[in-house]
């Protein structure tokens, strides 16, 4: 999920953000960082995680396989590993995150800042990748991004659109919302098309009843931001679907992020792009 | 200009579609063929054609520089010369388009079917591209186009928008527009814009009256479609801005294609393709 707190990692709040993924990750693991994870190691890829029992595993690799835009993976480990080679070397997935949310039943239990405890030996960890990666992009454009400017969380909608189902896994796609300028909208359709393994192209905008939105101040996650009159809602898939999909399971046992704390890989936002 | 008719060439009215550039140029110049050209020679880069008195072909050269969405250039000649061999070895832009538009100090004199007696040792051609490239692609891609599903000419608007001035060339940006629901408003951004040298990625989208256009239903050239509920309008500069600009500086004398009546070129609309 991408919640916007880069404003928060500004140059006065030094000292030492760590620039690359190691340093960002042996930091979090030392508990010298337990924040939110945005502006560590600028430009390198954040994920979200869910972390499964084997039992579950191969229907939730099949759903991701199946709803690409919502879930697009970019990293999977084998069962009880607790690494993830393509994504960082000496990546521990039990520590390297600054906090976890632990689910039973899909009632969140705890919130522990590692999983020493928790970790089991049939766990299955699902990397997502985030819009961290395109909003830098888009940013990087001059794209204004309201949530941003707000310094909130990205709103967030529950819609009328089914995602395909995989053995217990379905229910609706989940959307961001960026308000736009038209011209900006076009420039962003462009620009997040470069990032398919990141969310990619928009799914939708400027008709939020049209995917069952009825009301954009009313976001289902994250905060409403104002949508100016000369712009138009701008949808993305969400990376909090398959969160969304997985607590409707209500599996007896699974592991998420918590908002805002996501696994700092070493590989590049750039690296994701297409051209 | 795209006027859509290319439904008045499907098969049943054989005999002898010309299949290739220099077989539809044949024809035409011969006198065998006087209608629209869209249809002819399937997959061919068609082209608005402007010929200019060398006195203002600098200025416009720079004009299409300043303003490349609305003005495409994809062939130039030497002054006094018919033939652009860029777009057709044989091509003599005299004789090679179905019928002319003469104008003298911006008023329509003759509608002739060559160039003859009204060619000049000072002429300049500029050949501008047209949306029948990108429309093809849109097609190809299964979205509807609905000045093809109405048999119509495609509604075209005069916006807020300034064009870029050089020398006697300014005024505003004409616009066509294609009614699409979101989802494939989408995809015919990411489409439209592999073809940044035939209008590419639209200029706007769903909310006319942000440039300056009151009503929908009121195009100032071409035909109104309907825009169903579940849909908005996707606006893309317009091969009319040329003209439109031209006629308004009123030149002494000038030679345009008759609507529908294009330059049928070598070139293939793959070709302009940048991927």
């Amino acid at each position: 999920m991408a919640t916007a707190t880069l404003r928060r990692e500004q140059p006065q709040e030094r000292p030492a953000v760590p620039k690359t993924g190691p340093a960002a990750r042996l930091k979090i693991r030392r508990g010298e960082h337990s924040g939110p994870t945005s502006g560590l190691a600028p430009g390198n890829v954040q994920a979200n995680l869910a972390i499964l029992p084997n039992a579950l595993a191969e229907d939730f690799l099949r759903f991701c396989r199946l709803n690409p835009k919502p879930c697009p993976l970019i990293g999977v480990s084998a069962p009880g590993d607790w690494r993830i080679p393509e994504l960082g070397e000496d990546l521990d997935i039990r520590t390297d995150l600054p906090r976890y949310r632990v689910w039973r039943n899909g009632a969140a239990v705890e919130e522990p800042t590692d999983l020493m405890r928790w970790w089991r030996d049939d766990l299955v960890t699902f990397a997502i990748g985030c819009s961290f990666s395109f909003e830098q992009a888009l940013i990087d454009d001059g794209i204004e991004l309201r949530h941003f400017t707000c310094n909130c969380t990205v709103p967030m909608y529950r819609t009328s659109i089914e995602t395909v189902p995989a053995g217990p896994f379905h229910g609706p796609l989940v959307v961001s919302m960026r308000p736009m300028k038209a011209k900006d909208a076009i420039r962003a359709v462009q620009i997040t098309t470069r990032f398919p393994s990141v969310h990619g192209a928009p799914v939708h905008l400027a008709t939020p009843e049209a995917i069952g939105i009825a009301d954009i101040a009313k976001p289902d996650w994250g905060d409403a931001v104002p949508v100016h009159e000369d712009e138009i809602p701008v949808f993305w898939a969400c990376g909090v679907t398959p969160q969304s999909v997985i607590m409707s399971v209500k599996p007896e046992f699974c592991i998420t992020h918590y908002p805002g704390a996501m696994l700092v890989t070493d590989r590049r936002n750039t690296e994701f792009a297409i051209m």
